[in-house]
């Protein structure tokens, strides 16, 4: 088991590991949690004793306004007082949803998370950054809100299904790549089993966490982690959806490097290329450049009117800087030609 | 022209006087506005440059998830970024309404507050707290999210109905009670063009601006302002928002006059006896008790599953407290004979 902890702007533990004890909160208790981990969800409802539950179905529609509606009429028409605790048990998308639904019913109730997929062990459960999507684009509505602790428990990832458990993993190496952290990039030898999965997750965890403690509401060094994100959000926006995060991510990743690459940085292309074999992805939309911009535009990392990049130019060394358009359109194409059609 | 600060967690000023001066904030800026104001707001959008602009109904109407979506998506559409302002213009409902909006939008822009009804200036202009309506119950969603100054035109108040006019002043009146400034209990003398009429919201505003100072976060001291409240959301909760939340408020504190009365305090029922003639208020709905209950407690303030009612015992001195059931029945009994019919 381990344990790490987010120290601010408001300390809460992290706890990895296989059958972790999750805690009783003290007052009225309440879950939101994905179908899809419901036995293991309910598991825990029962030894916790949790009367109130709501299940959903996972997956990016929970990230929206309607369901973000319906949530707080639960928790409304269940008369569930400010001293709750609401326990959010699924993937990044319920951790979302349901940190954004305590950061604002009755503006602002404790919640625990217990994230089951890897993506939320590496990238939803540190951060504070709770939020939905609209139909305009990604996560462009939101709360700083920390959970109260994230217990992070193996046994649940055990039944995800594999393309989701690497999802999760592209994220690490991404957290490699920011920290120069090698050991995270290798991904290769990870399963649900594999003994030293406990022990890549902390580390993956431990990089974020650093980062977002040295800059809790993402205006300087957390920009870092948007590493890959900004082609990923694109090619996620222009296919509505129909690409996976983690897979976008790998894709995002890939571009990046390609960037750095063109300004004067190391060659990071052949470490993605080995990080896409391995991931195995369907193969991206190849839209033209012009079809990503409205998508690029509207990212909400940007500065004002001035899109930043986040541009690898050797593990643990990047710079967040405009890229001309011109160099963008190039690598762009680049980036065409090597990604599986 | 009378200015006020408010120093914690967030500093911030709050102006009030006639023709203002509202600045022009760098970067970005978009306005979101009711439409009973509109010349108002264009002609400040007109001389601030401010080119991205929404008019939308006021009333609690415009505090539902619904609008909330609309002018989340009217931002996102204009591709505003993370540095943008945006200025809020309208009543109470439009502030908490476009307050949220920014607390939220990007995970938290900033805003501008000009409220343009007297109970705005009173009550919403200062305290942080912004939000929406549930169909379950008012303010059951929001955020605590400080503006970056309120401007308080006098001008703005001027083509307010008379009713209008004279609601905000019950909450005027409450932090009168709550402070015991018997200065603001003289309400009769004001209008619109009466030249007390500056320094007495001033001295109205300051009354919240230290109770809120005190107790950011609602944890105890704030919880006062909550003085006739508590059964003035139910009343409107049961009468679907018929009843407006000035009038509410004025009902809810001949209510809290008689728990006071009831509970060893001094008579102040006569005081709210003057204040409902000078506001000459339609009746309000005369339900049996047990229909005002699901509303009651449904209120958001209550700690956990405990109802405390805020008594007035003399001006300046309140007590917050459970009361038995008993009581609160005898006293609503004597309300139900005291009201217009």
């Amino acid at each position: 088991m381990q344990q790490l902890a987010v120290r601010h702007p408001t300390p809460y533990p992290i706890w990895i590991g296989r059958g972790l004890e999750v805690p009783q909160a003290p007052g009225p208790r309440a879950m939101l949690y994905d179908q899809a981990v419901e036995a293991y969800a309910l598991g825990i409802a029962q030894r916790l004793e949790i009367p109130i539950r709501l299940g959903i179905p996972g997956g990016e529609g929970a990230k929206s306004l309607s369901v973000y509606g319906r949530v707080l009429s639960w928790l409304a028409q269940a008369a569930l007082p400010r001293d709750t605790t609401l326990y959010v048990v699924g993937g990044g998308s319920l951790t979302d949803l349901g940190g954004f639904v305590a950061a604002t019913y009755l503006r602002g109730v404790a919640y625990l998370s217990l994230p089951t997929t890897t993506l939320a062990v590496v990238d939803a459960s540190v951060g504070n950054k709770t939020g939905l999507n609209l139909p305009e684009g990604k996560n462009l509505v939101g709360a700083f809100h920390p959970p109260r602790g994230v217990y992070a428990d193996l046994e649940a990832l055990a039944s995800l299904p594999q393309p989701l458990f690497k999802e999760g993993l592209v994220e690490a190496f991404k957290h490699g790549l920011i920290a120069g952290d090698t050991a995270l990039l290798a991904v290769e030898a990870l399963a649900p089993e594999a003994p030293g999965l406990e022990a890549y997750l902390a580390r993956a965890v431990a990089v974020k966490v650093r980062v977002v403690e040295a800059d809790p509401t993402e205006q300087g060094e957390r920009r870092k982690l948007n590493l890959g994100h900004t082609l990923a959000h694109a090619l996620e926006g222009a296919t509505g959806g129909a690409l996976s995060h983690g897979v976008a991510v790998a894709y995002g990743l890939l571009y990046a490097a390609l960037l750095g690459r063109a300004l004067g940085g190391d060659d990071l292309v052949p470490l993605v290329e080995r990080l896409l074999h391995w991931l195995k992805p369907p193969p991206p939309p190849t839209l033209p450049w012009e079809a990503l911009l409205p998508f690029l535009t509207r990212d909400k990392k940007k500065q004002s009117h001035t899109l930043h990049w986040v541009v690898p130019l050797a593990p643990g060394e990047l710079r967040v800087q405009p890229v001309p358009e011109e160099l963008l359109r190039d690598c762009y194409q680049a980036w065409l030609e090597q990604v599986p059609q």
